[in-house]
């Protein structure tokens, strides 16, 4: 099966994904400052959101780019890894309208956590319809980065209960820590 | 003519169906359990309609692997298709929003005999453009996980009148059914 | 300049303007069928407008397969079709939620006729870079149907201050007319 | 790596970006000509967004056609663009709703000169992983356009406090400077 509509769906999904976030931001009845303020941080969730499905997007793109074929299993494995992201704007809204209250932000890195989980499944998917010396297995190496990132939700979620801006930060952190798109594979495609 | 322009517009209509579903879960207003309770129905019916659309895209792509051209019908076939997946997000809200009521779940079941329908003149179309001996021919077969669906359905609808949750589970085992995408198509391709 | 960006960017804006005319149908708040029935109009003015962005695509479609290539004016020319299209749902749902009131009728014929006009003026732009005798100006030919519809929306949209029915009769007689794709192009790509 | 994605996922974003604005434009539960009044300065303002998205779109298509290969940082160039473009819906909503109240006015320029910061940076970051004398950095140029429209934005910004119409004449201006596509990199690509 060749992997160029999975592809186009998955950009499809994204893209509307990282679109109607934008939507949660109510147009304000007011026209001054005052009324603009509180979006502020509806405003700053979306960034944060905004960014993470952009790191979701570009990992997506690094990942497919080393792929050869892909099976049913695959299919479905990207059908997971997509329906946790459709989740963002929900959360995304919830987190922000509520001024980063504890339990939403504990909901957003539950989500967080399972996009992650997710895309561990969609890549464990791939590489058991390639070989074990294909481009795909040596980009992927031993994912220490993957592993760092689940850590720091799994920290990130219990903290929310009683420091909820701590956890916005790790967040934050793990975002940064994606913001370079994923080398390996550029590396051993280029090699 | 191509397939490439009906594939890529089905991608998109089929992303926009899956992904605008989220937006009948409304934020709400508290930021407690109790808050999200009433939810939990709307994102019930969600994850189903979000398996229901994946299968039919899982389905979609498998059909379009086989197909070698399409003809004017064929774009009507698709179209037709395409409405009754529209209807989609707005059976997912009612049903959800009133947890399951009768008449919401009939209807439910109603778009999805329809979609089932649809999907089944696509094919026929389809069949109706290329030899009787073709990959898509033999790939189709007798198709017996469609009219097995079609019956559960028509058994579904007038049953959620007294059992709802009976319906709603008929129309899980329909998708448990369908998770596994069209092997058919993929032995002949390979074969 | 290649064609295939403005196939895609097309496919997708056609894509969300059809799947988000259905949003304008509002999940009813009761669960029997009389909160159904006040959504009735809103139905067949969705279906009616679906076959409308669902022609303009067939005939998008038809018409970029004989294409050779595209120049900035032809960029412009397919934005303003667009244009005109992404205000179908908001005719659509003025129409549905106010029973087929008078202006709401000539006001979507008004959009049905702009539309109409700048699918013409897309043809031109695109003949204009094209040979006379090249496969697009044989397959466009006298275009009798275009001018055709363009008298059909002319005589609508006044009548529909009297008569908004028959109005919706004219509209769904173009559609109806339509619901063929062109043929025109087919046979000159065959031939 | 290939630019397919990048111009499909771009593609995808602009086209619901130009597409979602739409839905500021509430449908009015009048149906004389009185109640659809109100909504001309936000018809107004969508049909300036509506052309300035467009026109991002026809540069974005013109100035990858003359790219070779993209890098990590050019993702995330694009990204940060897409995330201005992003705020076309919120701004365009704010000054149509409110007749082109002064802030409003402001922070729609605001949006503007941030998108044309990120385009800038966009072309910067694709010269950089072409050479010197490649087609793209020929068909780049000194880029005055971009210069001049830079200046008139923060012209405009200002201006809006006190003069609110004379900056949608000047953002309008802009506008029409760059209907015309960029004949720069249509005559490089052609020489």
């Amino acid at each position: 099966m060749h992997k160029g509509r999975l592809e186009a769906f998955s950009d499809g999904v994204i893209a509307i994904i990282i679109t109607i976030m934008v939507l949660e931001m109510k147009v304000p009845h007011g026209t001054d400052f005052a009324s603009l303020q509180p979006l502020l941080p509806v405003f700053l969730s979306y960034v944060l959101s905004f960014v993470y499905v952009g790191i979701y997007w570009n990992n997506h793109h690094h990942l497919f780019q080393a792929v050869k074929h892909v099976k049913g299993a695959v299919l479905w494995a990207n059908l997971h890894l997509l329906f946790w992201l459709s989740l963002f704007p929900f959360v995304t809204g919830w987190m922000g309208e509520n001024h980063f209250a504890p339990l939403t932000v504990a909901l957003y890195g539950g989500v967080l956590i399972m996009a992650a989980v997710a895309y561990t499944i969609l890549v464990r998917s791939l590489l058991a319809c390639h070989e074990a010396d294909s481009a795909l297995a040596k980009a992927i190496g031993p994912d220490t980065k993957g592993w760092v990132s689940l850590g720091i939700y799994a920290l990130g979620i219990p903290l929310a209960c009683w420091f909820p801006w701590v956890s916005v930060g790790l967040y934050s952190c793990v975002a940064v820590l994606w913001l370079v798109p994923d080398r390996r594979i550029e590396k051993v495609l280029v090699a």
